[in-house]
């Protein structure tokens, strides 16, 4: 017997290195020392302008969104989304990136498929202005079905102590500035697949044209999670934190359960549904799915991706700034109130 | 319908948050600004005594040792597989951990299973005085066979740069010294599982006497991987780099594959195979599963799970060192030679 019989091939193995190797370098900034293929992954970090430098870090997975990768045979997207869900929880605190790693594990190796997986964290990192340092990737016979993996991702940042964002300067009469999403990002899947493909009885190559005009489900529910990097990387150090109070990454729990992580004690938010345009992909899935609202809005962005909060008369300057970065689209969602850390909405 | 119904139970999700933040908080050292719960972990690295700060980090799983742990109910210890792996991969570039994150990814989430995972992973971290910073437990239908999960880990390090270890200065005349495995440590599960299980004819309850008196196959196999952090600490910083030329983590791809990852061009390795007394687990499996030798330093430690490579006048002081350090059965395993970057065994 040898290693190749017990169902792991090390030649593919060493097939998929010598390709991350390549995507890797694509991505490499100054300060990386060394490629992958040494044991650990260097990093110098550049730490003459940051005063009191804190490292922040997440680790997070793509969740069950892969499954619509297996099924519509398209694998070079999820790597974006794994990247961009690190990179927003890492900019809520005011940590810009500096590298990240990935983990994929599989049954059986396919050099293409993890070949364009890691493709996908590789263009998402090169987006992002972050170094993919290293990362493994693991044939493990009998863990996953033929053609399907998992994919977890490790992200650290770096932040002056000074310019981190942690909400404890919210009061009530702040405003909530809410940037718009790109989709149902990482979150919400279990239920969007049950109620597409069990309740409505679709498949992802199904045209929902009420959601988008000549789009299939498999379009819809693989659009990538976004990076909000570049629209707020003018409000982080410098006089940024000035103006932004806390940054909500709207995850797993929706607004009901993400809002509240950044409100101090005696604080609540009050949110006007009114406020902006729920995307029909939410709307499809509320009604299809006979999903109640409260459901919907405790599983799913419903369009709203990130929520700024700032102080009342900051609002304004803020939405300038967005704009000029690019982001034309942030609304005033809502407001703080006095209240014990929950979400009210109107 | 509702989450829950779509297979996805948050109640049970919050309450492994809540055992994760118990067990995080117990492995908390100084540089920890933040619990989990936060968007992502911050750390403070106290930096006054590095030069020239490098970051080091790598991301591993534990592979198919799981389905050991699977099958004897024992979850408990897997975690500091995960942790004394990962510090390892660091340490052999000098670098002490700072931080760790992990990733437990599960069909359907049983808050007893988790918290026995984790807490390996809060006391692997104890262990090695590396903070668990973060993580995401992932409850993913459909993904996992039931009572299945995977289980990565990301770690992040430091080591000032004049104190890196990467093998750059080693020539031939220089001597290697190992350092003893605990067992399988967390590579070649996939084999050792066909051979005990499916050759061998043999459960993780059938008691191996002819291994170790009085085990069974369950207890040989789960034996955790070891760190080999504190007896090589002495030997990071100060003159230890002065004493150490290169380490190298026999991980998967054994001696063979993995000692060339250190050798500069123009030499190679020549190990001496009767220079320590392989451990019965190997030489059952290689006589059971009619495993060839070179298959067998191909994919298994074969009892030598780390290698200091130091110049030969050196080899006695580094032997003293790691004895007063507590390792007290080192040995001289072969030395470098001339060489295309292989091993050749004697």
């Amino acid at each position: 017997m040898d290693y190749k019989s017990s169902g792991v091939d090390v030649d593919a193995g060493n097939e998929v290195v010598q390709q991350v190797k390549r995507l890797a370098q694509s991505t490499f900034t100054p300060g990386v020392l060394s490629g992958i293929g040494s044991f650990g992954g260097l990093f110098q970090p550049d730490l003459s302008e940051v005063d009191g430098p804190v490292l922040v870090a997440s680790a997070d997975g793509v969740g069950t969104k892969l499954k619509i990768g297996f099924l519509t045979g398209r694998h070079d997207t999820v790597g974006a989304d794994l990247v961009n869900h690190c990179v927003n929880d890492i900019l809520v605190q005011g940590a810009r990136p500096l590298f990240f790693l990935d983990y994929l594990a599989t049954g059986r190796l396919s050099v293409d498929v993890s070949t364009a997986v890691i493709g996908g964290v590789a263009a998402g990192c090169r987006d992002n202005g972050c170094a993919l340092l290293g990362g493994e990737t693991a044939e493990m016979p009998g863990f996953y079905a033929d053609g399907e993996y998992d994919l977890a991702g490790f992200i650290v940042g770096i932040v002056g102590r000074s310019n981190l964002i942690d909400g404890h300067q919210i009061e009530p009469g702040d405003l909530l500035v809410g940037l718009p999403s790109s989709g149902l990002h990482t979150n919400g899947f279990s239920l969007a697949r049950r109620i597409m493909f069990d309740v409505a009885g679709l498949s992802v190559d199904s045209a929902v044209d009420d959601v988008e005009t000549g789009a299939t489900v498999g379009d819809v529910l693989l659009r990538p999670h976004r990076s909000y990097l570049r629209p707020l990387s003018p409000l982080l150090g410098g006089e940024g934190p000035r103006l932004i109070k806390g940054l909500i990454h709207v995850t797993g729990g929706g607004l009901t359960d993400n809002v509240p992580r950044v409100l101090p004690e005696g604080t609540a938010a009050r949110i006007d549904l009114g406020a902006w345009v729920v995307p029909p992909v939410f709307r499809f899935l509320e009604s299809a799915g006979q999903v109640s609202n409260d459901d919907m809005l405790r599983t799913f962005n419903m369009g709203i991706g990130m929520v700024v909060v700032c102080a009342r008369g900051a609002a304004d300057e803020v939405q300038q700034r967005l704009s000029q970065a690019g982001e034309a689209n942030s609304l005033v969602i809502g407001q703080i109130t006095k209240g014990d850390r929950t979400v009210e909405y109107v």
